[in-house]
């Protein structure tokens, strides 16, 4: 039987569980086209696009947009890396579905998930929560749940703030931009949060709210690792359940270079 | 003559240039409060308030607001954090009037027009934009431009994208959160930028445009300072404006420690 682009989407995300108002759609290509390889990645970079093609596969999937924002109205149209990067999506008719919201919101989030089993995190999950997993690991320093990230996740470099030698148990995790104050506050206060980990966020909000009660003497703490990095795994997770569930057609995962580095 | 609170928001927003629905407002204390001396700075943090307090000042004005997000409604009014700082404000009766939307729509910004300063770029101004300044350098490396920041910010760390040896001159000046990519990306195109600098953004917008751009060997590249790093040189020519205009009280401004720290 051949393998068609919507048999792959139904599997991602079986129809009677499609959301509506989702930016989890084919972004290019046809549903009814035979599938001769599948890359997956986080980012889907012109780099990411290249090395799809090289590898003879036709189906790409990505977690975030292609063109630089989150939603696809407006596209910036009349920028040239914009139409260059549509072009050579048209002319080599590669398929490009986007997988977002849905992976989201399974519960628990397997993004996050993804993370977790990442950092080998499993056996210490308290609870998983909509938008974080609250986990409660052996205590240790920030300086050493940073030097585990790092090795873990292949980090250059993460961002903090808090003591390096404070001890760090109750940890939120909030992968994405998930770092705003709105989304981390209560939790530090419901769970008695030492430390939280994000992707990223404005700096104007949880950095400084972190920065305020360390000052009056609570022990929190604060690790920015990186959209990118937060979420990599997670998208690392759904390439190795393809390979397993559709042995026909080559799967591979393409991992991004950091967006950002640092000097 | 005694000088009140009143007189110093007068100076700083003139009533007739007053804007409606703005964050410009007296957080706490009365306008007409006799002032004993005035502290400026970027984040009003715990310690900044601690700092005002002991140099014996009661009006302090800061740019970002109190409670760890842009707007002041809703507060996060059951969390420990805030309430010490609501309390420890309240018992000072220390007044707190924020300055953000004015200082940002004088023409041109003078937050941005105090980054330019401090960098010593005046005599390279090509146009000021409503969100950015256009500049154009002697042409030097990105490695240069950086070390320029890093030496005039006294920054430690910058977050780039690009080549440390690509050749920069035409660059745009985004501080704060303008690091969107509905911000950046027709100024790029407008004026052929070789290079952003900006204070914060999302990192899967302009960072990803910049990575696709070169892939495709345009020559852009993209320096991320840090949102407060971007904008202090501005709130610091408020209080030298203020030192110059009202002699008679003490004036000083107190920096922030970087949100973020590196490792």
């Amino acid at each position: 039987m051949t393998l068609l682009v919507k048999d792959i989407i139904s599997y991602l995300i079986p129809p009677a569980e499609a959301i509506h108002h989702t930016v989890d759609t084919l972004k290019f290509g046809n549903e009814n086209t035979p599938i001769t390889g599948i890359a997956v990645t986080f980012m889907p970079t012109y780099e990411a696009i290249e090395r799809t093609i090289e590898q003879h596969a036709n189906l790409l999937i990505c977690h975030e947009g292609l063109f630089y924002k989150h939603l696809d109205d407006p596209l910036p149209i009349h920028d040239k890396v914009y139409q260059a990067k549509k072009q050579r999506i048209k002319e080599t008719n590669l398929n490009i579905f986007r997988l977002h919201d849905h992976i989201h919101r399974i519960e628990p989030d397997q993004i996050t998930y993804g993370l977790i089993t990442k950092l080998e995190w499993q056996p210490y999950i308290i609870e998983h929560k909509t938008e974080s997993s609250i986990v409660s690991l052996p205590k240790q320093s920030l300086y050493q749940v940073i030097t585990d990230l790092k090795d873990k996740l292949n980090l250059s470099h993460v961002r903090y703030t808090g003591d390096l030698n404070q001890s760090c148990q109750r940890i939120g995790l909030f992968v994405g931009y998930r770092g705003g104050s709105h989304q981390t506050l209560s939790l530090i206060n419901q769970y008695n949060l030492d430390l939280v980990i994000c992707g990223e966020g404005p700096e104007w909000e949880t950095p400084e709210y972190i920065r305020d009660a360390r000052y009056i003497g609570e022990n929190r703490g604060l690790i920015v690792i990186g959209h990118m990095e937060s979420e990599e795994p997670g998208m690392r997770a759904v390439a190795q359940q393809l390979s397993e569930a559709f042995q026909e057609v080559p799967v591979f995962f393409i991992r991004n270079k950091t967006a950002l580095s640092m000097i």
